[in-house]
């Protein structure tokens, strides 16, 4: 028995927010395909919290706590040698990505994130964006003969799998991908964002970047929309939007167009282009008639309900999918791969809403990949390079299971 | 020719804003009234560059300005003595009203001001507005024999003059005073206050007070809306808003109905209700994820565009009066007594819009009818107390006429 639970990947969780609570409890539901668990964040009592979210629910697995500054990669390294981590999860704030993953190459851990690296002061940068700080760490993941998986979220993450599934069962040929998020969700609040208003924001205040006709397209946010008619949500209006997974997806199917449409409600829209025309969207400083120094957006989010406090009131369901349009032997056709989540069922499972449930199962799920071996690549990877199946299969038994429209129908995978 | 002007009054303007611009302009233009010209400003170099403004448009008269701290009572009086001020026009925030009066009244000169006072703590206190710190000075005022006219701007101000004249020459028995003023300018951008936000604001996030059935009635900001015809700028839509002289004609016209109406736009009301819906028109600092203090209201000013730069690009016109209704021997009439001034005429005269224009020329009015005698009351007065038909002819001969609706048509006053 001892033998056996030192051959189990010791796993650290960085981060303390929704989706990190998500990854907690599946950890903990998950907990015999792992070693000893462990929960950092600069906040060590924000993962206190999340631990004591974990007994509510009954589970009695042994999980520790650690305070960490994860914008240091040294403090990184040195916690992971400390644990003994072999598997990293890292689903704290955008701008610690290179941090962490500097630390798990030079401590020799595998390292699992869900969305790009974003450097504090710049909003959408040069696409693609994976290019300007992920893959420039390529060689030296390679050489540290660690496993790094990007964006293993939901969106990015099981998206990029939908793309590859289609790849590999639909089509020899893919012509498009259009990736599209509708939360048909309420949250009764006047406003707010489903994740830090910070992060949220600048996804959309910055050019919408799209791979069409085998080149960059660039469009303001709001320019482009669609209708779309999808299962279970219905009609919902979803806008042409800058999107992380455009940006490696592009590089496998570069000679297919891909694009990424989010939901927005009219009510959504007004207040953005409300604050975005005010200037209280943006990310520099500044000078109020007292002289103080002030960056807008960091006042909005002070201002907007914290997104966790939204889980419990939060009704409705989340359509998640890929369109993919391409063909096989010359003959063209499409398929739509999507999964449906539910706000209520997310809380009463681990208390938070659907779209840190959708987001934080499906590193989680990764993570016993890497456990289990078949990712285990010993190399850098974006979700569409490494096989589909096996992630989707651990996403159904997880609660994210996955739907297909096809020539024959809507069907469980 | 020396006793002459050691005889005229030396006028002191308090304030460097939009406001006092054209005030100075006007007493440039009316120096003839006055003995030395003077304007202080908590910092010199704006009012220095009212100076220039004169000089653009030909003024030689001489102006001194003064640095000066008018929240500090003692700085107040001692400027007023070392200039040997007799009236002092109060154009700057509303928030130094009671310190300026109280220089004045230590000193001995005379007190105008163009709004009520204003605690930047509180937002809309307990009415009648006037109870709360102006009217607490009136035996003060009294006993230093000084002349204090309180809200003599254009609304307050001039609008109260209206319904003095309704008074004396319509009606024996006035039923209700409605107050409308319709901006139809255009700035050209694509949010703007006319003038210093924070204050503009404050007016709004607050109850509505009104007089009605012989007492205060109390509605939200937008609740009730009126849809209006009016001379020039034509149909629009004014709602029923707080504002500062439905809080002294109530107490001189107790037993009529007195409303003030704010004419809105749907864009200007929508991104106000965003604003406010948000908690961004709040004066109650909140505290930001990295622990920074900061006042929303005081970000949003920052964020908006300077009142003051409007000026240039300002089209249109605005419409300000009072629907009198009421009966003389018992035969039922109504009144509406109104003023139309144009944006780009105020700032070719005196480089301001057409809000500051209406703003600043009345209290220069009310100092030269203290400056000849007429106003010189030696007691605290709001402007409905004093004799309307010398203002309004001054108002008349300074650039803005009174026209009058009435069962004989419309005709100057």
């Amino acid at each position: 028995m001892e033998t056996e639970l030192a051959d189990k990947k010791n796993l650290l969780i960085i981060g303390a927010g929704g989706v990190a609570q998500v990854v907690a409890h599946k950890a903990a539901q998950w907990a015999a395909e792992f070693g000893a668990l462990h929960i950092a964040s600069r906040t060590q009592s924000k993962a206190d919290a999340i631990v004591a979210s974990l007994r509510d629910k009954g589970h009695q697995v042994a999980v520790e706590t650690h305070a960490l500054d994860a914008m240091d990669s040294k403090a990184v390294a040195d916690l992971i040698r400390k644990l003994d981590a072999k598997i990293v999860i890292n689903v704290g704030s955008a701008f610690i990505n290179m941090t962490v993953l500097e630390g798990c190459i030079a401590a020799g851990a595998a390292y699992i994130d869900t969305a790009i690296h974003e450097d504090p002061a710049k909003v959408c940068e040069t696409p693609p964006w994976y290019g300007n700080y992920e893959w420039k760490r390529r060689e030296a993941v390679e050489k540290a003969g660690i496993t790094a998986v990007l964006g293993a979220g939901f969106d990015p993450g099981v998206v990029n799998a939908y793309a590859r599934l289609a790849e590999d069962e639909y089509f020899d040929k893919i012509d498009s991908i259009d990736i599209v998020d509708i939360n048909a969700g309420s949250h009764g609040r006047y406003f707010a964002t489903n994740f830090d208003p910070e992060i949220n924001f600048r996804e959309f205040t910055g050019t919408v970047y799209a791979w069409q006709g085998g080149k960059w397209t660039e469009n303001k946010m709001f320019e482009v929309g669609r209708e779309w008619d999808l299962p279970v949500v219905g009609k919902q209006t979803a806008y042409l939007s800058g999107h992380d997974e455009v940006h490696s997806l592009s590089a496998r199917y570069k000679d297919s167009d891909v694009r990424f449409w989010m939901g927005f409600g009219p009510h959504y829209i007004n207040v953005f282009t409300v604050l975005q025309s005010l200037g209280l969207l943006s990310e520099q400083p500044v000078k109020t008639a007292e002289g103080q120094e002030v960056v807008p957006l960091k006042l909005v989010k002070a201002v907007l309900p914290d997104p966790a406090s939204l889980a419990k009131d939060y009704t409705g369901k989340t359509c998640i999918g890929d369109l993919v349009k391409g063909s096989l032997n010359g003959k063209p056709g499409e398929v739509f791969i999507y999964n449906v989540a539910d706000h209520k069922q997310a809380y009463d499972e681990v208390g938070s809403q659907g779209i840190s449930y959708t987001a934080g199962v499906p590193p989680l799920a990764a993570a016993v990949l890497i456990a289990r071996g078949p990712w285990d690549v010993k190399k850098m990877a974006n979700v569409e390079d490494l096989p589909a199946r096996p992630f989707l299969e651990m996403l159904g038994e997880m609660g994210l299971p996955t739907r297909v429209i096809d020539a024959t129908g809507d069907h469980p995978v």
